[in-house]
């Protein structure tokens, strides 16, 4: 018999994203933002949702255009880092020593250590509540070589990302291959 | 320095949401999404998108309630299962044994096996492209009190959930705790 929790906002697993924008000035910032996640295949797009109060928020309106970092694991000091503090005070590329990158596609960086990247214009901005939500036309992925696997995508066991438990907020690496998808069900059927 | 690899829906983790509804009959189904993530905290927000194809498309609109079932990984046949065949011609439940439980708040059922569930009441729709967003305020959680962890809400060492991997359409577990968020970034700050 399950039980009531309460109306939380918990799902496994949410991920670490690394929001990246630049300002009015043109100076690089970075946020960390774990509500979001794909949000249409065609065009292909990216859901990030961020409080009116971060720096980012009003950049992201100003040059209409953001960037969505995957980290690996060995990166998480500075994902945490990313957020805590506001890029209103502290200029947190100098802090952690990370490279921001001019994309040559949309107005925003790159994050050079990470792994892969995705340039986002920004599509659609939605206010819900506390959280507004941006949605971004993918529109190239930007990756190391090392991460990339079969086809030339990035590869998951590679890139090593991170993802966030809401609940007692810790980070968390991926762990076993389970199984191939549209296979493993195919079991059921008759 | 990085290599495009093209406008593809690629980020590390997306989840193996399983989004469960009505139909206009009352017949229970069930259907596997790796697009959606939270978007908001206040109200508590959960965002689904899914294509206007999809049986449970319909069924969100007629009953304006969805939940969103969180796996553990010995589901994840059942979760497969659930993304390869369509509730307009098959009785997903009845195939893969599983039990479908009415909501005592919103107008859609739970999955019993599986160890949580956001229970949501639908807020918003939103046209993107191929994939329509369903913002459900989530209500609340039901969760199996064996997956419940400190301040007893769940745990994702105990709820096993599985990752999606969308660039070669693997599943995965959770792996190693990486740390504690909001204080591993300490380091960086001055």
């Amino acid at each position: 018999m399950k039980k009531s929790v309460g109306a939380k906002t918990i799902v496994h697993p949410t991920p670490a994203f690394v929001v990246a924008t630049y300002d009015k000035a043109g100076r690089a910032n970075a946020m960390t933002a774990a509500w979001g996640g794909i949000c249409c295949s065609v065009p292909p797009c990216v859901a990030v949702a961020l409080r009116k109060a971060t720096y980012t928020f009003g950049n992201i309106l100003e040059r209409k255009a953001f960037t969505v970092n995957i980290a690996s694991e060995r990166h998480v000091a500075a994902v945490d880092y990313f957020g805590i503090v506001s890029g209103k005070t502290e200029d947190k590329f100098a802090a952690t020593g990370l490279t921001p990158v001019k994309s040559d596609l949309v107005d925003a960086p790159l994050i050079d250590e990470f792994p892969f990247v995705l340039e986002c214009r920004l599509l659609q901005s939605l206010e819900i509540g506390l959280h507004t939500q941006f949605i971004g036309e993918i529109l190239d992925i930007k990756a190391e070589p090392s991460v990339l696997g079969e086809g030339g995508i990035p590869d998951i066991e590679k890139v090593k990302p991170i993802l966030f438990a809401p609940e007692d907020r810790y980070y968390w690496g991926v762990g076993a291959k389970l199984g191939k998808a549209f296979s493993l069900g195919l079991t059921y059927r008759k």
